[in-house]
């Protein structure tokens, strides 16, 4: 069953690169406001972790360029995005960009941390954990206060936007199957 | 900015399940022999964290039956699955069914763990790091080794699985945006 060949010709980081690379996520953005400026960078790798207390978790790989502030601060803000957020998502996944440039797509919350207006819900978190993955960091934050679109509380589901294999797809009924 | 009203109304931990129930995440199922038995359970948390070493993380809510079981063990099988892998996503997504009953759709490593073979790509992996998050827990897990379908390695990227809001979607030319 395991894939020998493989093995023999490519090493281990390679494999999870390659088995990673089509694995599809939801988009997100986070924010903080760091000593050194405001970041933001797009990450698939936000999740719900539980309830009560209200937990997510993310990582950021050693290689983002945001890491270090993201190491500092102890606030930040996870933007879930929709399709309609696209523009937002590529702007955070975009390198060597003023990430803040066009001040009209975001604004700042009274608690100082950056709020992109196009994400469909927010959620400001305190961090509460980060566990180094060799130089990569995970980080288990608390939701302290959210922001979720009306739509949202109405039940009507917009188009979800995913990002796989560096290409971005949309959520909707016609790709509903099962 | 922040939805007031919503927050006066309902309670953050539901202000968290609101928020992410419109999250799409890629599936994945894991798998590991526990002592009371084999194990498998669908999730959308699994995420890459590192490559050097290869590092990969997933969270386990509180709330899983499978919880206890993954608790105990030492290494386990994250399953990356793609539209056609959307039946053992199910099985692994369905409370108070003997999930390994159809014993065609999988078999043993000579590790020990069971594998199911709809898989696009299976990672056996060791868990290096646990982290407790209220009763839920975070998983950084190392790995070991790698079986990944030939279409993969020949770049020819299969159809995603996508679950969001109980639904499941298929990416394709056709979901592609941006």
């Amino acid at each position: 069953m395991p894939n020998s060949l493989l093995a023999e010709v490519i090493p281990i980081s390679s494999q999870l690169k390659l088995a990673f690379r089509n694995h599809p996520g939801g988009v997100a953005v986070i924010t903080a406001k760091s000593e050194q400026g405001n970041v933001a960078l797009t990450a698939t790798s936000v999740t719900s972790v539980n309830a009560e207390p209200p937990l997510l978790a993310f990582s950021v790989s050693a290689l983002s360029s945001s890491s270090p502030k993201i190491q500092t601060v102890d606030h930040i803000v996870v933007h879930l995005l929709d399709a309609d957020g696209i523009e937002v998502a590529k702007i955070g996944a975009t390198s060597g960009i003023d990430r803040f440039a066009d001040t009209s797509l975001w604004s700042e919350l009274e608690t100082g941390e950056p709020v992109f207006h196009a994400a469909r819900a927010w959620l400001r978190c305190r961090i509460v954990e980060r566990v180094d993955a060799s130089g990569s960091t995970l980080y288990l934050a608390e939701v302290l206060e959210t922001s979720i679109s009306d739509d949202e509380t109405a039940q009507e589901a917009s188009d979800g936007l995913v990002y796989v294999n560096r290409t971005w797809h949309r959520l909707s009924e016609d790709s509903r199957i099962g």
